[in-house]
């Protein structure tokens, strides 16, 4: 009989809500052991006891000192991520954790290496390199079918800006929104970006500007390999959630367009209409988050070295980071200016 | 806290896995008590095992005999359903039942009859009716976004034949597939068929001829409100499981495409191409699988009455039956000719 | 340099302009000499003034008598149609007309025979052949890509009826409508019709009614290689002119769409939206009208057999005449019976 | 009647023969009296002979000098677009000039200081803004469809790369190509460029980099009404002639996708396929041709301004050399920075 790896979570929000049911429910192989969180309501009770979660407790340790578990998966706020992969690490624990890592590049430097000393393998949760749609893209890059990428561009839009309070902590646009494009770039262009240059404007609310933000960004990066990228942002698509990704190559261009509820067109006297894409990112991704934890627990199985990794973890924020400077510098930025 | 309904499962082949998944992960408010199936292999126990069902059991008896069992979901093979519809209902337990009810006019109306006395309600599995893209269709006739029907067209093509074994027992094509297609056209017209004309051949494989079957079929529908209604069959389609709806009315047309895996195109020097439409029926209509079994448990919960009824069930087989003497006489035939 | 042929035309309705205007511009290799109407008002004076038309005439004997013509479109009423094939072989001229040749069978074939005798070519204007749509379905189909066709389907919808006067006399939905599509089944199927059955209902218009015809119709075809086409047709169309074709094969399937006015999609809060689909039938078949002419005069220059032949022209007016047979006994009906 | 405006034309090349053939037939209202070129051989003679052109002349001094000329359309070679602009305004004819005016700053403004002061109309062509997408998209955008816009996305790549020996002396591709697409943007903004980000790299042919170009490019762009543009440009997409546009606004998104030579998809075994799109640009924008100089003559008739004015030309112009100031400094250029 095959081992089944045993799990311990971190975190039962939103995102460790949809964690918890994909391994008890959509991850073969596998055993939830204990649901950690600071807090514990009702609500949350219920819940998991309705899913079937053995054990919920507040005592985080218990994570780590459980020699059962073999792997935690991390989906805690953001501040407290690197300290729990350090922690998971030493205590020989592989890590799935939640983007980013950490936004002290310090910090994410020294949790990289104590990663690699204690030897445990580590995954960061960007989950839309595991989307229908751009797994696809990719596929068409790697199998040669569009030849060498040449201009990578990536649409992505929220359908409603986030509250201002969120905005105030998040680090801005470039850091909690565009990071996913950032790793999507890198990901389709199968190389390190260079360079980056971004700018942006308060098009859509004056205050996300009082506070400092952006609400509409566009940047172009250059990757080491000469791939241009180009990104377009925006906290406020009232159609829906959209989310597209375009790769331009010597042999042929791959796009991917947003998904539909349904295929349904309807003719009339007025015009020709579809339904909405959708406005929600679970209801775009979900599927994605179970194929991460499936790749996940694969590489584990297989003894292979999960990615998104640790370093893409580093690189994403590092562009993430050159691209602020350079919003606030209006100029194009090196990524060698930021890593040093 | 709300009454969970108790559920006995029968039969445990293909259909019943996924009823049994659904009613142990998707269907809120429901509590599986009993699988019973005539043979359980240890496939079948480990399979039970990991899934969470807490009996399995080759005495059906148990089922009915069960006082906690509210409804009883019949997935067995089609000569059965009759018996256990009538059992479960005798036993005052509410039923969902897989299509069709029987293929002998006589049983489905004394079945009917039975369980129109013992007041539970009844079910059946036209899945077809809760498919995103199906059932967006008919909220187009239904809100009268497309005014009055007038034309209803039904693609519906198998991507491989089933095996000659099935088909000599199967009733034939105009039986056994096209009884999701007669079932979908009635849906889409809301009325009932007074007319049909039925012709098709053997296109395909030789075989299927040999054993008294066409492979390849063609029909045509008059309904009692006017409509008119065109289906087309293959046992074939090598690109995949095609299924497509159309409604034609006085205000506008609304046409469901197939299901795509992703939304990317690739653009090369040869063409413009996607990716294949999905192959096999459960990855097409896995969702509608799941929304049909919450529906019925909607309609205990609500004490209302579910539909697909046992009256639509009853119509399908009617026009089934009309529709292949059409076939054999070559000349439209009406309901009324085969419903005495 | 290249030889030019001389043509003359009959006819400067509708339809005849068009023609008129292709010649003049978009067909190379021809010359105009003479454009006769039994009818010449200052409008179409003026109108073939602005063209460029040599010559207009009342006189239709000039274009028969007039030695330097090589050729004769003929667009004038259906009625007259035999009669100046019959004119224009005898005087050793090639012939362009209009469909249908005519409504009465002798009279078709007795002009076939005339134009066989005269060893003069003769192309039937069913100008959707030509479409870029449907010729490359066609190609589709000839070249193998989609293997043996199975099933042929067309769908083809006005986007208003017809004035009542007109389908007192025009024979009747089945015939001025469906002609198109009995054709366009014949072309995709390569084959000949065996037997029909069309059936059909006044949904639109009780007016349509009450002189006798339909405004909605189906019906199946059967062809001599085993091909089955189902055709639908609609007299209104309320989103504009609705002209599908799918042909069906052992390979595979080519689905032709209706054609936009432009590629823009326009996504908001309500829904995503296209503009409608084409309302009227030149927009539709403009180009189409423009190629057939071309191929005419490519046959003339390369001593080739024009196709749609006037067999061709015959055999559709057999399968119309079979299925108005078939609409008022409810029956299917052989070719064979109606082409004795 | 109406007044007929009579028009000669300079340069009979590629671009001149399209406007010689649309005054001759698509463009009512007017006369074409001669044409003019520097250098006529048999080729030439012949065509214009076919076409029905009155008069050819190597005298280009002959269109300014005929008294019954009301308009000049010149489609000579770029560096003689001011001269001929400047003599037919002088000769108080109205001028439509194909793009640009011209690569020197001081000689366009020279030239529409001299429009100016002779009052007559002058219009540039560039001809995408009558395209049936393009235009479709700023109906959106002009119309509020989509709210005010806020990004503006133009994908343009050419099909396969000019010669060497044209890149030598075209400016380059920021001017040569993308001056197409700055006034696209532009034109979909409503509002005039502040600043321009460019940037690029030589991908697909390293001889266009040894003669000092780049053969890919991306650009962003600041509006001053504060709407971002990005833009991206390659010499050769393999697939053919990649022409789209993208306007997101406030309350929604026009997409304008690639033309496509027919609506067919063939669905086989191994995928799902469509024809390639266009490769050549007189294949894609044909019909803005015609209806570009439709609308000059239009204006003409109701004396109103027409559009892409001088103005427009000299911008667009502005924006070109500010964008390769950018790439040559790889830092964002304000307009203002060039236009001294």
């Amino acid at each position: 009989m095959v081992k089944k790896f045993v799990v311990g979570v971190i975190g039962a929000g939103r995102i460790g809500k949809i964690h918890i049911e994909n391994l008890l429910r959509n991850v073969p192989g596998v055993k939830l052991n204990i649901v950690a969180d600071i807090k514990i309501d009702d609500e949350l009770k219920q819940w998991a006891d309705e899913m079937g979660v053995l054990k919920l407790t507040t005592n985080i340790e218990e994570i780590f000192t459980d020699p059962e578990i073999d792997a935690v998966v991390i989906a805690s706020s953001t501040d407290t991520h690197s300290k729990f992969i350090q922690k998971a690490a030493l205590a020989k624990k592989h890590v799935f954790c939640e983007k980013p890592i950490d936004t002290d590049l310090e910090r994410i430097k020294e949790t990289l290496e104590i990663v690699k000393k204690a030897g445990v393998k580590l995954m960061i949760g960007f989950n839309r390199r595991f989307d229908h749609n751009f797994k696809r893209i990719h596929d068409a890059v790697v199998s040669g079918q569009i030849g060498a990428p040449q201009i990578i561009k990536i649409t992505s839009r929220d359908p409603s800006p986030p509250p201002i309070e969120y905005i105030k902590i998040s680090g801005g646009l470039l850091i909690d929104m565009t990071i996913h494009d950032w790793d999507m770039a890198r990901f389709q262009a199968n190389s390190e970006v260079e360079e980056v240059y971004a700018t942006g404007g308060v098009l859509i609310n004056p205050e996300i500007g009082k506070v400092g933000d952006i609400d509409t960004a566009v940047a172009i990066l250059k990757f080491k390999n000469g791939v241009l990228g180009i990104i377009d942002n925006s906290r406020q698509a009232i159609y829906g959630y959209d989310q597209r990704v375009e790769v331009f190559g010597s042999k042929g261009c791959a796009i991917a367009g947003n998904d539909t509820p349904n295929t349904v067109r309807i003719f009339t006297a007025e015009n020709t209409s579809m339904d909405k894409i959708p406005f929600f990112f679970l209801e775009r991704y979900m599927d994605s988050y179970k194929k991460e934890l499936q790749a996940f627990f694969d590489c584990l199985r297989n003894n292979q070295d999960p990615t998104p990794s640790g370093e893409d973890g580093l690189q994403d924020v590092l562009v993430a980071i050159a691209a602020k400077k350079s919003l606030e510098e209006n100029r194009p930025v090196k990524i060698s200016e930021v890593n040093k």
